[in-house]
């Protein structure tokens, strides 16, 4: 029989011990049955709630935890730490005396170095009062969010996304609205399945997210595809908001910041960051790029969110950004070499395809030909040969039957895994028959 | 003749020289006379956007990078620099790889540290499960506004204020309700006060936030007023933000965390910082303390908003907690210093009368017989003394007629300036008459 007991926190000491112990299960969770204070709606929606895909992820850890020796290609964190150099600077600047309220839009310097670099490589003037310094690109997306969104506009991104974009955009107050990219189009969006969205949406859109490099499917969107969205945007008076984090993992084509195509700066926020392309994950720092009186505005964000970020992270972060494309292309090297194993293998059989690698540091492989979903392929990859990839399904409804392999094990263990990976496949395909 | 003109931004570098430099001065605020996209009505809004009160800080400010000898006592920075003992323990972190992602939550050693601070100093059991890492202070209130209140909610506040308080609450998108604390009652607010206010907000006014140790005016709210207080949360069914950022500053009485009264913890927010209290300011790491389920969801919020906090300057916090209450009490010795310099010039004449000195790092003083505003005073101060204080209007209407003197230069250095801060006062009274 169960009982559903509802008890004061402040009875709870007098409580029989079977009670406490549920109290403190259930407390845990917002939904629990211990009383607790009413939190807004919008906090306590942020995730959907449901099973969020991420099963795997914590599934892999776990027996990892207990010692048991898994391949992890699940997440985008590198296999080097951050650059002895750049650890110098950081301690350099904290000894001499870097260690009070740093300016909360950035330090001078790397205000300004972030603008020469964005000028260098995406070819428009920026100044540095275009720049505001921000604790990593996950602030970023949260802040551009905040600044083109009020609390119920609707903001649209991509399907498949990176696993906190609609939770970012309803951490904003803002309504997320997926839009499909099909398997069939690379991965790229069509801007007639964007206008659908917004015709569909009875309020009023604001904002489109997109992400080239792309994360999860390694798509990079090229000239056509981004006029095209830039059109939209014009149209349908919204805010592009640019992630870029990928920018400098580029495999095929070349890397196009849309605030360079005509029309496009004034209503374009784009969001970078040191993490991927300078192996600075940890170090939380990253920019946003856009209009001044967007950054004007978006500073006063800054102050009353976090006031800033640490003057040693910004002078560490400085070093980093000055040492230049030749560092970049080090960090990237590796995923470089790990791409080209993957296309590699991939040639030698005819069960996973490939979704073209053109960026960032995941192989997006698609499954549907072993029958498997991508979630079951994943789950059965693991019980089998102990290596964890990310089911599609994770990262949204259109990239299911595909799994994201991150490139992030040193090159032999990586080409092992992936060997097994495809044998794996291939046995399951043959078992389904033709 | 004026002319308001009206150009395209893609249209200016064809523009005559005098419309550009005017685009150019009035496109770096939202509401210059540029085109610009929309932004959201509440990121325009999070400052007031007429005069802040910050007007002298910026003054003195520039009169310092002309290289003008003026004594700063604005801003509430330390004249130390983080110890060295703490950026030994960052470095070491760095270097042995702690440069990736850390746990979003705070890693369980800081979690479980500032628990066990958190249970030692309030006398309330807490347990790491009720601890959130964030970056800094300033992000725990964002934060906790966010967590208790949805769009267009009430928020309570306590005027004489700290000056992000209102910005802040707007910025979370909640409209901010100050309450006056008055002079003649020590600056600690009366709960009739704050009732009268809830019931002429027209919405729901679902969280207050009080401060204590209290910046500006030094207050430390006693045993009888967080009792009230918190009788009035139960009743009015508040969330309670309880800003604690200066509890290791307290210089009479004892600092009483109102999360340990009876039936409060379940309705109580605590925002707690290393930058005061361990002379860590530009490290932001601060945390919050309240409910399992408030915290579980604030992690929601924290992974959306941030992506958590570097794991070097997590290890440095656990090391900074970690040197105990003797290293507080040394961070905290030149400011009690200082107030008792105040306290023994202040007895010597009649002009300034002062707040009672009970905490923070402030002397807070009532220049009223001297027939001036605080604003007038303090720019007067600067103009003939060289001596930079905040006006007490910069903290809200309550705080008229006072200054904020920051105890935040040495001793002799400080003394020298009060002595001619206050025959500056003896002056305007004298010229003022009887």
């Amino acid at each position: 029989m169960m009982l559903l007991v509802l008890v004061m926190a402040s009875d709870l000491a007098a409580a029989p011990r079977p009670v406490q112990r549920f109290a403190r299960l259930t407390a845990a969770r917002p939904c629990g049955l211990l009383r607790c204070m009413t939190l807004s709606h919008r906090i306590t929606r942020i995730t959907g709630g449901g099973p969020d895909g991420w099963d795997l992820f914590r599934k892999a850890r776990r027996m990892i935890a207990e010692g048991r020796p898994v391949v992890e290609l699940t997440i985008g964190e590198h296999d080097i730490r951050t650059d002895s150099r750049i650890l110098d600077a950081m301690d350099a600047a904290a000894r001499d005396g870097h260690t009070g309220y740093a300016a909360v839009p950035g330090i001078p310097e790397l205000r300004a170095e972030i603008a020469h670099r964005v000028t260098a490589q995406s070819g428009i003037a920026t100044a540095p009062e275009e720049v505001l310094v921000v604790p990593g690109g996950q602030a970023a997306l949260f802040m551009a969010h905040h600044a083109s969104c009020d609390p119920g506009d609707g903001a649209l991104y991509i399907d498949p996304y990176y696993a906190t974009y609609p939770g970012t955009i309803r951490g904003a107050g803002a309504v997320p609205l997926a839009v499909e990219a099909r398997a069939r189009d690379g991965f790229v969006p069509r801007a007639e399945a964007i206008e659908a969205v917004i015709d569909a949406f009875e309020g009023h859109a604001r904002s489109l997210l997109i992400n080239t490099p792309n994360n999860p499917t390694g798509a990079v969107y090229g000239r056509p595809a981004l006029e095209e969205i830039g059109a939209l945007c014009g149209r349908r008076d919204l805010w592009l908001i640019s992630d870029e984090v990928y920018e400098s993992q580029v495999w095929e084509g070349e890397h196009l910041s849309p605030r360079a195509l005509p029309g496009l700066a004034e209503r374009t926020l784009v969001v970078g960051s040191l993490s991927k392309g300078h192996a600075m994950t940890g170090s939380r720092v990253g920019w946003i790029v856009g209009p001044r009186a967007a950054i004007a505005a978006l500073e006063d964000l800054a102050t009353h969110m976090t006031y800033g970020i640490p003057g040693f992270v910004q002078d560490a972060a400085l070093h980093a950004l000055r040492m230049g494309p030749a560092f970049e292309a080090e960090v990237a090297a590796p995923f470089r070499r790990r791409r080209d194993i993957v296309a590699r293998l991939l040639a030698t059989q005819e069960v996973v395809r490939a979704v073209p690698m053109q960026g960032a540091m995941y192989a997006f492989l698609d499954v549907r030909a072993t029958g498997l979903e991508g979630e079951a392929f994943a789950l059965a990859l693991l019980k089998e040969e102990a290596i964890a990839v990310m089911p599609g399904e994770s990262f949204g409804r259109a990239a299911a039957g595909h799994v994201r392999v991150a490139l992030t094990v040193a090159d032999d263990r990586f080409e092992d895994a992936l060997r097994r990976l495809l044998g794996f496949a291939a046995e399951q395909a043959r078992k389904r028959g033709p």
